[in-house]
């Protein structure tokens, strides 16, 4: 191994240790911090985010990474890997010119308190000159790391490394053109299902559920744990990673599907190489990629029958005078409840990839230009009725509602419908390659999945873009039918439509 | 104010801020990491304790120090004070060389495991050679800092600046001489202590009643909270601060006045100016001085009658099957169990000084070379039978039951008992000044006390030694006096001897 290579390891090391300690810092903050100690996490966080800014901007890196591009034939195919990915780190930290981190930064917490009180008051006049600053903010970033004529590609690449907006333009609009009449055949069927009948679940009795179900599919606990915070997150590596929920008696399924989501986040990260944690070879493959994970053991496995024929019983054994009266088909179809709503994270998996296209759309009329944020509320509520079929009565249920743009997180949305896609494409993979896969879960078995996905995905680590990874997984482009089809499948007969 | 003096504060807080993220991670350790992420812990913690040392030896620290104490006339008595103690902090960082930091370091942790592995089997010989090391590495390290010839002082030093052997040595003999009578007597006494009945308290009960108790007597649990790890321990500052405690159901007596403990050194944080905590003005004045506040609210404050004329009826309302047939009585001498123990940390108020006393002498004796290590467990048990009447039958409740010598930490156990000299003294002064303070605990306030604390002690940091302090508050140089005459007022006649 090189010198330099040895150098840049050590580098990362030391990078990676920083910011897993700034995780914990936030993780704390969220779950255990006493409520007036705030003024000294924010004293904590800034010391260790500059520490771990000049970490990552070592001119050391810079040295080492120049001294390894100049012979890249004498680096193995892991370590090209390694210098790919720190190069692309190194250049975002070190091509930002420090006045701009800090204006955006300032901006950031100036716009997200702006942002709240828009919100709060149905304001959306108030925030607009924030927002607008966050766009021409994500437009100078761009420029200042070489893609000034495609910042919203930029925007884009930052969580998905190798996407941009024509490809996903092309998939959503497939994708958009099969889903709206299923959602419209869904709409028409007289089929309702009934979540709000499940009602009192005491939260203990949740918990150790939850810590059931979680542990089974595989989760592990020796190297994690699951708390309680106002907003569920998943946060570390596969090291020690921290998951989160919240309980509401009246509202079981939310706590419990939000935590199989969140553990299918921290089974990836758990499966991700331990020895190469500091580096791009034991570390995930885009935000895209992650939420797949998640996805696909939230809904693919978890709201299907096969799973509730193993769990309902021991669901039915805490919970039994809460579900009385309700059939193992009304429990399904509570599980698989399909309805509009206006706020995103409410919505369920069908309706969710809607409220996605509708935000890329508008996204992609802002950073062009087309769009002005003085027309943004009348464009969302517009697009929102066309294709949710629900028009939203204020801003606040409307384009005010999610924090994202507020931290300047732009082109982060599609994440969560292109993670759909790529569940529903490994999902026909996996049981190509196991036909009676599910038939395990009846039993309990989670095992035989979790072992494909660490071997298909997990082991891969940021080898390969998410795009890449899925052609090479299922042998075909990533496309929106998989998603369509198990849509299809799995709420047609449900409400028989 | 002087510009090296503004870039002294600047450092300062830097190193404030990182020595409390370390903190914070010891606490996460005990409290939270799941057991297979030790690993990644000691790779964090490796990580930032280079950057905390890295900015405590900064050099502008120096420049600053050396350019403030050229003109010391220039500063005001709280900036000399803060000069002072920065002084002494960065000489022990820079003139210890970094490979006698490492040797150390490593040294502590090969000598832990050893420790651990001869206390379980009780092979005090295979440990011998660690403690010897130990012995040798303090020397050399009292020799950096100037100390070389009084190695011992500077290890009491380095945890009560300004206190010396010779003067521990004078009142310990004092307090012995008084408090092996008394001792004596007790344990002749027909009166007997019953705590064993007090058996299957719930964990939860135990745990809301303490947090009632607690939060009485003053704990802002807006800047702090309470959680459960194996050994109980209060970590970082008033503006965040942890207390742990631990729950057995036939020990409610443990955790309760555990907790009381911790709250008093919380307390004692809590009360430090906020604003100074990154200097001398914001920190506290040594071991003893701490103790003293923890010992304070755990022996004169919380096992007093006037504490349970209040506290009893809200202990009955939620334990009243496990207290039915105990009398009132009954339950305060259980309170104040004084029996004979082998082991320091099961011992009460009365034994627990003599404990101390064992080990300060043959730390001495270590120190002067008049005793060998080889000789050391028989020394022990020989002390400890004169001391507390009873002989170790083996080395793991004897010379082996502690683990401060095995992390080099020597000079530490007087603090304790100094502690509760320095409480007993405080309490006279107190009262002296409010001579109807017990009649406020017996209706459940408690705040002229900590009011008091606050302003006598707390509010000044470092700014005076503990025993500078402790002279100034009660007007009399520290004695055992005090001390001997509280344990003589509770306990003869509660023992009725």
């Amino acid at each position: 191994m090189p010198a330099a290579y040895d150098s840049l390891l050590t580098h990362l090391h030391k990078v990676h240790h920083l910011n897993s300690v700034l995780g914990l810092l936030g993780w704390d903050e969220q779950v255990n911090l006493p409520p007036d100690s705030s003024d000294l996490r924010g004293e904590q966080m800034a010391v260790m985010a500059e520490l771990a800014h000049a970490a990552s901007s070592a001119p050391a890196i810079g040295e080492a990474l120049a001294e390894l591009e100049s012979d890249l034939d004498s680096l193995n195919d892991a370590q090209r890997v390694v210098v790919r990915a720190a190069r692309r780190d190194y250049d975002r930290v070190t091509k930002l010119p420090s006045e701009f981190v800090t204006e955006k930064a300032k901006h950031c917490s100036a716009s997200y308190h702006a942002w709240h009180k828009a919100k709060e008051a149905d304001d959306f006049a108030s925030y607009a000159p924030y927002l607008e600053k966050h766009l021409e903010l994500a437009k100078r970033e761009a420029a200042y790391l070489g893609w000034g004529d495609r910042p919203y590609d930029y925007a884009i690449d930052q969580h998905d490394p190798g996407l941009d907006a024509a490809t996903i333009t092309k998939l959503f609009a497939e994708l958009s053109e099969g889903l709206v009449p299923l959602v419209q055949r869904i709409a028409a069927s007289p089929v309702q299902a009934k979540p709000e009948r499940l009602r009192g679940f005491p939260v203990e009795a949740q918990a150790a559920f939850l810590r059931e179900v979680t542990e089974r599919i595989g989760f592990n606990y020796r190297r994690g744990r699951i708390d309680v915070s106002p907003h569920p997150f998943c946060e570390g590596s596969g090291a020690d990673i921290r998951m989160t929920t919240r309980y509401e008696a009246d509202l079981p399924l939310s706590s419990l599907f939000g935590s199989i989501h969140e553990t299918g986040h921290g089974l990836y990260e758990q499966g991700l190489p331990l020895e190469h944690h500091a580096t791009a070879l034991g570390q995930h493959a885009g935000m895209a990629m992650h939420e797949s994970q998640s996805r696909m053991w939230e809904n693919q496995v978890g709201r299907g029958r096969p799973f509730w024929m193993f769990f309902e019983q021991q669901f039915r054994a805490r919970f039994g005078a809460q579900l009385e009266g309700i059939s193992s088909d009304e429990l399904l179809l509570a599980i698989n409840a399909v309805a509009p709503t206006l706020v995103r994270v409410e919505a369920d998996e069908v309706y969710y990839n809607l409220h996605i296209i509708l935000r890329f759309e508008l996204e992609q009329r802002l950073f062009s230009g087309e769009l002005a944020v003085a027309d943004l509320p009348a464009a969302w509520n517009e697009r929102c009725e066309a294709l949710l079929g629900q028009r939203p009565t204020n801003d606040a249920e409307g384009v005010l509602q999610d924090v994202h743009w507020s931290g300047g997180a732009f082109g982060y949305f599609p994440s969560y419908c292109l993670g759909n896609m790529i569940a529903a494409q490994l999902w026909d993979a996996v049981r190509g390659a196991m036909p009676d896969l599910e038939a395990d879960f009846a039993r309990g078995e989670f095992g035989r999945l979790l072992g494909w996905l660490r071997e298909n995905v997990h082991a891969h680590g940021k080898r390969y873009s998410a795009l890449e990874l899925v052609e090479k997984v299922t042998g075909k482009p990533l496309s929106p039918q998989p998603l369509l089809a198990y849509l299809e499948d799995r709420y047609a007969s449900l409400y028989q439509v």
